[in-house]
This record gives C-alpha cells, structure tokens and sequence, in this order.
C-alpha cells in the first residue's frame, strides 16, 4: 500500500466539559495550520516590508498552483529566502499603502501576485512587531506566483530553471501527500492564489481588479492609468462608476464554497449509505457528497442531496467536523445523519443521475474496509484487500473519518467513541 | 414586547438514535423551507414551460429585493398569479432550451430576473410531471424582479401601482416577521435574485453574462448579438474566449459565505463570552461571528475569530446548528467552544478592533436576559426588561438559540437538553 500521510491528528485541546462529552475533536487534512494569519496586519504596509526582509521569512513559489516541495524531507514543501525571488516580486511590492497603489493603479501592469500567509509563532526567530500595544513575534510565510506571465516571464522562467536545476521540484497532480501542518499552509496558498487568478475582473461592471490586502482582496479602482491613452476615456483615468466602490461588498473578498458530505445511517443502526461514481475504480465507494445551494441550512441540503441523488429520505442530521478543500475552494462541512425508516430507505438513483450505484453496507463490512481497502483514487489498495472487497478513500478524505466514527459508536455509543 | 414570530420549529423528525443522543435538531430561522427544490429540473425547459402556465403556481414578486406582504394574513408573503405577471415576464421565458438561450444571447436586451423556487408537494392543486420514471406533484412557486427597469420598465410600473392600490405593499427593511416556511422561501427568492444583480458580468473575462438554469446559474456565452454593430467586433457576436467555458467553473453558480457564531463558555463551565457592536443599543450583547477564511476548517475559524476579536484562547469547538442568511449571501455556522483556562480567558480588544466591548457574562444573566430582554435590533425589549439589564438578539438569531442551548446544558448537562 502507498504510504498515506500520518492521520490527521485531534486538536492539542485541554481536557474540557466539552471534550469529555463530545469526545476529542477530529482535525481534517488540509486544517490544522501552524500558522496565526494575523489577518488584521495584511492592510499594513509597514509590517508587510517587515515580513518580506526578514532573514526568517519563508517563500512558497508556486506554478500553475503547484508548490515546490522538498526533494529530501518527504511531505515537506520547499521554501525560498527574499533574496532568491526578489527578481520576481522586485524590491518591495509593499512599498506603497493601498490608498496609494489603487491611485496608481494600471490595468497593463502584470504583478506576479503574492499572498501573505501568516506568521510562524514557533519558529526559532521571526519578526517582533508592535501593533496596538500588542506585539507579534514570528517568521512570517509568503506564496508567490511564479508561472512565467507579462513582464516578469523571464524572471520567472531564470528563478524556476534555478531551482529545479538544484533537483527541487514543483508536485504534479493533486498535493495530498504532505505533513499535516504542510498540508494546511499549501492549502491557504493555492485557495488564495486561485481565487486571484480566477477573479481579474469585477462581476459587478466588468472592469479589471487589483489585488490589495496582501492577496485576501480585489478591489475595482476608480482609476486607470492604462486609460489615458485609450479613446474610450471621458475624462482621463477614470474609470465608469461600479457599486463595489461604496461600502463592503463580498464580490471583493475571496470566495469558498459550502459542501455537504454525509455518512447516513439506516434506522436500525447497522449499516450505511455509500455510493459511488461511474469514473471510480470497481468496488470503490464513499459517502454521498454536494453543494449546498443558496438559502438552505447545511442540515436541509444535507436531507436534500441524499434524496437527490438517492432517494433516501434523512431525519435528524449532527454536524461532524469541517475540512477546507482547496480544490478550487470548497470547505466540507461533514455531517451524520439517519434515514427515516420504510419507504424512506428505498434508494432510487432516478431523480438526479449522479451516482453510478448506491447501495447500504453493513458496519461491519466498511469495518474491514477501513483496514484494509483505503487508498488514494490513483492507487492500489493494502496488502489485506481481497480483489471484489469493499473500496474506501484514505484517511486524508473527511469521508474516511465520518465513516469510521459511525462504525465506532458515532449515532448509538458512548460519546467517547466520537 | 413587539410580537416575534414562532420560535423556529424543531425538524419533524422520526424518534431516532441520533435524535436519542443529540437531542432534537435546532431549525434556525430561514430553514424550514415547505418546497422541493428539484433542482434536477431546472435545465429542463418543458418542465418550466408546464410550471409557469399552471393555475397552482405562486409568483413572488420582489422589487429591490423586497418582497411582496400580505396585507390581510400576518407573517405571510403574498403571491401573485401567471396573468398578473404575463406583462412583465412575457408569454414565456422558457420558451427555447439552454442552448438556444446562449445561441440567441444579446446583451443588450433586459430580461427580468426569474427565479424557478420550488414545488410545494403538499398543495391541495399542483402540476404533474413525469422525469426518468419518477412523478413529481406539487404548486410551483417563482420569484420574479418587477424592479423598474430596460424594456419592461413601464410593464414593473403599472403592475406594482396595480397591485399597491390594493393596498399590497412590498416589505421594508430587513424581512424578520415571517412564518417560519414563508421566512425560508423568500429567503431563497432573495438570496438568488441579489446573486444574480450582483453579478452581471463574467469576473473572469469581464463579459456579460446570462442567467440561465432558471436563475441558479451564470453564463458566459460565446456570442453576443449585440457585437454585429459594434466595431470592436472582429468575426460579427463571436467574443473573446473565456476559460468558464471549458469544464465547470464555480464562478458560474451562487456564492454562498460561510460564517461562524459562536457561544464561547469558560473552562469551569458558568459563563459565555459575549461582545458587542458601538453601532448597537446600550446594553445590547450577542455571540461573537465573522467570516470564515479560505482554507481553514469551521472550528479554526472559530478559534482564529475569538482570538481576534476577543483575545480568547479557545480550545474544543462543536457545530450546533445552521442557519442561512440572505443579507446577503451568508451561511450561519452556529457552533459551542471552550475556552483554555489561565491567559487563554483574558479578554483583550487589541488584535482586531471590531468589537466595542467583550465580556464574560454568568450563565444565569443570560437566562434571565433570554426570558426578558430579547427583541430585534431596532425594537423595544420586553415589558419584565430592567433598564440596565442584559440584552440579547430574538430567537429568530442563530446567536439566541445557541446561548439558549448553553444555558440549557448543552457543555455538562445531559444530552436530551441540547
């Protein structure tokens, strides 16, 4: 069996009431961030100039969305200091407030975008920044884009043959094979950087954005310097009005999508509701999973997306535990849920076509899957799998830990099997 | 005290283990929605075409997102019917399929927005449409935009005088007094028709787009007639190309925000953390929320916001309920945390000023505040209210039910008290 990375690992929580009745918190993959974001330092600049000097300071390049990541500590990514992609990034790309990069804002200008992670609290050294008598101390991490693009393409291309000259690689595919804690600052990185690169121009009217707040915001200027020379322009630089202008509008702030994704459990307790997709492996089941849709509360698109795509109709729902899927931007919201029995557990794939089967497995029968038949899509299952057995993804999946807390005491045992 | 409407009602769900252990399921305000979706029909031209004409359909009408009230039944939307909207909608909008919709895309037409809501499957009187095998039966139920607006401006006009001389108003401010199913199906009308005024163009290329999918869906097409006049065409509606075109693009369908509340109760177990707004009424306190961000799971962004706005360490946190909220496009994710004791309880205001106030409030001044000084934000609290007591948002807020479930028991107490 591919070795799979270390289970997510429960919160370091203290013991609380909490705890004790609800059992220890799962962490997903993809959560679980060493990192304090400090989100309320991404609108200064001063701290931002600070970030980016400092000796401390660790860069995640990333091309096409891909992160560089150790060629000698597995699940590590790799990391580059100020000096290596200044000729990226140039001197300070920080150097001016927003105020003041909005007013000189053109649209022509390609900047290689960057995202301000967070900062580190445990490393060794780090920055030491006084804010509102509070002080932040840390090593600050930044991603860089640098897919060869505009006017940077050469700098790029140099820094990229640089690096991988030295045998450190950008991943292929999708990157599911880091530590925990890796895993999370690469999914911080690829969802902001995506959402920059999906998003140049503003929904609202159709003008291109600039990115401001260290990469958590697009903001549509009422200038344009691209404009003057342009004969479209009324009135030199201005650009035509645009709603997002006037107070906070959520087109401006980066987008993540709710997704349900639910182990349901038939009436009497023993089995539960598994489908699977016709692209999948034979044998290969998971929980059923979708979007929740506008105006509807996670419990009711958990209801719906079960009768939708099974025709099972669902009572009581608990939320599970949340996972942050930064493939592009969604975030699992995991949930367990219980069928109302009789003609409620009748399954029929024939509302929505979705699933390729859906089918109730006895407990016992995912039991011996979770032991034996997990494994990456792309990958063979374990040496115990016997070829016909019951398919399961790997424990990095939220649908691997939903199913085992049903299958360990989840909806009718003690609330320390949780 | 004003009159507040029904406590939101607990699903009707069957007696089940989970409900056995959980207790029952919380149905925050605009949850409860009476209609099925289906979803699955809404690519499906005929369906819509059978929909509209029929005498059981329910047209809402919204103008500025406000909806139309009854003026005779209390907490009841008031609907329209196809003749009264026939001026304004048309024979039928749904006349050709998808395809032909986007072959014959002119961005210059104003088309007014439709919503395809739902079917109410326990109607006395509704439509009967057969789909792959199953039958599906209920009254159809639309939202239509009669905001005065491009060539249909005076048609909006005249309906709405007609229907306000009767005496029909549309609501104002902030719609809080509904039942609890007519709360959630303007809930879906509203949220879907400001998604889609938000959002007139593609901010991936900048183009206009049409709403497609009866209104659950965004498209960039690849033509636009209106290009033939104009001299920036190059090959007569071609434009330029778009990568939401190839595969599926989130930017196509409805965003929804993800946001956390939450009930912070201190280690030993007696008090809730609580803070307030400057902008609010004196004495005025409720749970704390923000925006969850990109890449982290619901509990981290509920321990990144305390930390931020509080300064409190929070360590266990589980979700309780849901509720959505379309002002206008949030998904409230109602969860119960524990704070670390010692330092991780001090409250400090300095990382991130958005609070005016935080504090630590005895589980038994909450419940004495639930009992006597709950109202909506503008209004009075009730008549057993002190002046200087506690005051707390109405159990239509996610953040009164949650600090309800808490003084309740929902940390120590038994399971049957959640």
């Amino acid at each position: 069996m591919p070795e799979q990375p270390a289970n997510p690992q429960p919160v370091p929580d203290h013991d609380s009431m909490l705890s004790r009745k609800f059992g220890r918190e799962v962490a997903n993959y993809f959560s679980g961030s060493p990192l304090n974001r400090v989100g309320f330092l991404r609108g200064d600049n001063k701290f931002l100039t600070l970030a980016l000097h400092h000796p401390s300071t660790q860069f995640l390049l990333c091309k096409d969305l891909q992160p560089l990541v150790s060629p000698t500590q597995k699940g590590k990514l790799h990391y580059l200091k100020y000096a290596d992609v200044k000729p990226v990034i140039g001197e300070n790309p920080y150097a001016t407030t927003e105020t003041e990069m909005i007013g000189m804002y053109n649209s022509n200008t390609y900047v290689p975008q960057m995202i301000f992670l967070g900062i580190d609290e445990k490393a060794k050294e780090g920055v030491e920044y006084e804010n509102k008598k509070n002080i932040y101390r840390g090593a600050p991490y930044f991603a860089v884009d640098v897919t060869p693009k505009g006017g940077v393409k050469e700098a790029c291309e140099e820094l990229i043959k640089t690096v991988t000259d030295k045998g450190i690689e950008f991943s292929k595919g999708r990157v599911m094979d880091l530590t925990s804690a890796q895993a999370a600052i690469y999914a911080e990185a690829r969802q902001l950087l995506d959402w920059n690169a999906r998003n140049p121009f503003c929904a609202a009217c159709g003008q291109p954005t600039l990115s401001v707040n260290a990469g958590f915001k697009r903001t549509c200027p009422p200038r344009d310097l691209a404009r003057t020379a342009s004969k479209t322009s009324t009135d030199e630089n201005e650009r035509p009005p645009c709603v997002t202008r006037k107070g906070i509008s959520n087109l401006c702030f980066p987008r993540t999508d709710p997704t349900v994704i639910m182990a349901i459990v038939n009436h009497a307790g023993d089995k539960i509701l598994l489908g699977r997709q016709s692209r999948w492996p034979p044998h290969w089941y998971s929980t059923l999973a979708g979007f929740a849709e506008p105006a509807e509360s996670i419990e009711e698109a958990v209801r719906r997306e079960v009768y939708e795509e099974a025709g099972v109709h669902v009572g009581r729902v608990v939320i599970h535990s949340t996972q942050p899927w930064p493939y592009p931007a969604n975030l699992m919201i995991g949930a367990v849920g219980q069928s109302i029995p009789g003609d409620g557990e009748k399954i029929d794939l024939g509302n929505d076509p979705e699933l390729d089967d859906a089918r109730w497995f006895d407990f016992d029968e995912v039991r011996e899957a979770l032991k034996v038949g997990t494994s990456g899509l792309g990958e063979d299952a374990g040496p115990g799998y016997k070829e016909g057995g019951l398919r399961l993804p790997p424990t990095t999946a939220i649908a691997n830990q939903l199913m085992t807390s049903v299958v360990n005491g989840f909806v009718s045992g003690g609330m320390e099997k949780l």
